[in-house]
């Protein structure tokens, strides 16, 4: 039997983040589930993204990023920002530009804003960590979305490999 | 107004696992909340440690941890594997060797095996990143423990800085 990949990995835990970048005079945004804090002191969170899309290129030219936290009832942002960076994803939402020059989503329940300190090899990723220098809680009654609730939104169950090898 | 670092933290989504070494003839678990995904093919996970804490020299000699997924109503294994290493805390609880040797908790709702693969710098922190080599969901029907509902049962709130600097 081929081995269930997708389920088994959905029992990890992972919330779901719009991440708003800007370089080359762009701003660009769209949705990651691979984050999550990596250090106190300093306050440090770690960002799994693909090397092959563009918003990559932008985030390391910028040296900065935003982490845009979704609330559990925003799944429409979450599959605004899925869509390609072709799409100029940030016309038409409300957002502000953060003290590090990236894009801050105003119906974000939580912001957070890194510097982009460096980054390692992490298989078909690449793992890009940043220094929080500014953040706040915009609405503290709302509770973080849940990437398991979005299902195969994102279509990742087709990026598994056929089982361990 | 000091900021308030742990609240804001708060607001990202992480689990509750127990990772399981095995080195220099000894076999250790301990609670963790910085696990994710960051790969898909190879599947790989990351894993945030304390360097100063003993089962990080076992993680790195044994070259394979487990990740053991805790499931919501289990508060007292996140606490049990909370305590300090010096603690036999594998003696009482019921548990197995996986294929790569590391400790398997039965209690779990799924687990993983990770052969090390490369590790980075992370602030106060090292990100150990593992390729998944085995796993199985043992209970499809629990829903796994978010990190969140723990409170600040690992009184990691006392670890922030002031603020932002």
């Amino acid at each position: 039997m081929k081995d269930d990949l997708p389920f088994l990995f959905r029992q990890l835990t992972h919330g779901v983040y719009v991440i708003g970048v800007s370089g080359g005079g762009k701003d660009n945004a769209f949705t990651a589930a691979w984050v999550m804090q990596v250090s106190f002191s300093p306050p440090m969170i770690a960002l799994s993204i693909n090397p092959g899309h563009s918003s990559y290129r932008m985030l390391v030219e910028s040296r900065a990023f935003s982490i845009n936290v979704l609330p559990a009832n925003r799944k429409d942002l979450a599959k605004h920002f899925g869509l390609p960076a072709e799409t100029d994803k940030l016309a038409g939402v409300a957002w502000r530009r953060g003290e590090t020059g990236v894009p801050l989503l105003n119906e974000a329940m939580a912001v957070f804003e890194c510097e982009y300190s460096h980054e390692c090899e992490a298989g078909d990723h690449r793992l890009v960590i940043g220094r929080v220098v500014a953040g706040s809680v915009l609405n503290p009654d709302e509770f973080p979305m849940n990437y398991r609730e979005t299902g195969d939104m994102d279509a990742s169950s087709g990026l598994y490999p056929d089982g361990f090898t």
